[in-house]
């Protein structure tokens, strides 16, 4: 990985564009679409002509965050930007086909990230892996530069924050974590609020995918693997849309006896894709998920494999199986 | 409500004493077995002789506490205390009712807790209902006077503060409650590790009475209320324990159109626990809740019914729904 670059650079290459694209990742989350719109919002308000994109557009769990009427998704037309920077994306190519096309057109590139595989694809880079958010990296570069933070930039980083530490249960979640929120709310932001549109507005036909996946759930290596099955046709039944299944496997996670756990979800394309989760820091499901062309972090990792379901279900689970009884 | 006592005298009364019982609710949550421990491990290292008390005991889900060990379940020998404390219990009598008859030997008691509606029964008071958790209130006292914090002390605490926020989500939450846990990993506690421990250690037993949940939960009032009624057939089948429904609650708070969510819940006796919450700052459920006996908070109430349990629940969410049209 190349050296990072100093926080001083990279706000000067921001100070110095005029018209910048911020993007991230495809299949957006909450760091994702976070850290884009906090950073954008506060570009923004610095006077810079500012573009934010993303490949898929904003998933509606998170679309009651301010801005998102703003985010675009990519076209044809080229962006006549000078600066891209790229958030949250640990290659380049996970921004999404069209996204990266556009900015392969702008004069500089800037990643910043908190994926440890991240190899640094930007011509300037701010890779911290020991940060639990991206989120919390762009907090801290605002702040530390006194760039623009408004009501409307915390909100949207804190959401980037909160859902990547698991409402700050994740190992990840450090000391900073939490004297950033306080910071927040000392100058007013109401977390509450955001916690309750973000964790506890779910449509219905969320409950209904739980539902299934707790009829469902099969268990092996005596309880500690657990996984899950989601089937088109239970998606068509629940009327599912994007962001409906976020944090479900949180719930497969309470399992005591539970160490890793995989929900399987029938993708476009015949392929299936993997999300995987560890519970015991001995146990790196990114190993597994790399074996299948996937990463991510130690605790939490992803892939895309080719279906039927079962059968992707079947392969990938004997490869985590076996890693599970490396650690007894 | 008499005036609260300042921190020093109840730090003094505590100084002064030699034999002191902590004690907190029946049924003891989060909040009560944390604070009580919190306390009494901390007064214990002060050189106290420390009763560590409650009625029912210590659920299984925190049996996981540093000190649980120690705690004792009230029996008919006289403590021979000179000091008694009661936390988290907004009425005297909810101690429970052996924990009461010991507790009156006691030359002085004090009463420490958020609940609003405490009247400050103790001869001491502190009773600050603008603090999220018993715990928050604790800590302060602790650090505040320079009584002794370990690495066991801060583990209760932050269990009770975690538990009673909702890990940090319910408006209760304050500025001060993430920095106080900010302090607590400056000094090295693993967070992550209580988190799991608390929210992801649930028997597979759990998953089956969410699934009865997700099965049998009924809507009204145009989905704004949501309700289930645990039954004592289904507790039987599942093998319940106490504490296995702890936070269930919080699914159903999950669904989009809910403002008001309520379990019933077979209890001994013939008898219905209700537990309630608000998702809407213009709904109080304690009002609803205190027209059966029960109280609590604005936002998170209680109640107890006689039976049976569909009776009990039509006249709950009757009253309950009377009160959700009203803020239309």
């Amino acid at each position: 990985m190349p050296a990072n670059s100093t926080t001083a650079e990279i706000v000067a290459a921001m100070r110095s564009a005029q018209r910048i694209a911020v993007v991230a990742h495809v299949r957006p989350d909450g760091d994702a679409v976070g850290s884009v719109l906090g950073l954008a919002l506060s570009l923004r308000a610095l006077g810079k002509d500012v573009i934010a994109m993303l490949e898929d557009g904003v998933p509606a769990n998170l679309a009651f965050l301010p801005g998102t009427d703003t985010v675009i998704q990519p076209g044809t037309e080229p962006l006549g930007i000078d600066l891209a920077i790229a958030l949250d994306t640990a290659t380049h190519e996970r921004v999404g086909e069209k996204t990266k096309a556009l900015l392969d057109a702008a004069p500089l590139l800037i990643d910043i990230d908190h994926h440890p595989a991240n190899p640094g694809y930007g011509a300037l880079n701010l890779i911290v892996p020991t940060e639990p958010a991206t989120g919390q990296i762009i907090y801290d570069l605002l702040s530390g530069h006194g760039l623009p933070i408004d009501d409307a930039v915390r909100q949207n980083l804190f959401i980037a924050i909160s859902t990547d530490t698991g409402s700050f249960q994740y190992s990840s979640t450090n000391a900073r974590t939490h004297r950033i929120v306080a910071e927040m709310m000392d100058a007013g932001l109401d977390t509450a609020r955001l916690a309750q549109l973000i964790y506890q507005s779910y449509p219905v036909r969320r409950l209904e995918l739980m539902r299934d996946m707790l009829n469902h759930m099969e268990f092996r290596a005596e309880g500690r693997i657990v996984s899950w099955q989601l089937k088109q046709a239970v998606m068509d039944a629940a009327g599912m849309q994007p962001g409906d299944t976020e944090g479900l496997i949180d719930t497969l996670r309470m399992i005591d006896s539970v160490v890793a756990c995989v929900i399987f979800e029938d993708i476009p394309g015949g392929k299936v894709r993997v999300s995987s989760r560890s519970k015991d820091s001995r146990l790196d499901v990114s190993a597994v998920c790399a074996q299948f062309g996937g990463g991510g972090h130690r605790m939490a990792s992803g892939a895309r494999m080719r279906g039927p379901i079962e059968a992707a279900a079947d392969k990938f689970l004997q490869a985590l199986e076996h890693e599970v009884r490396r650690i007894d």
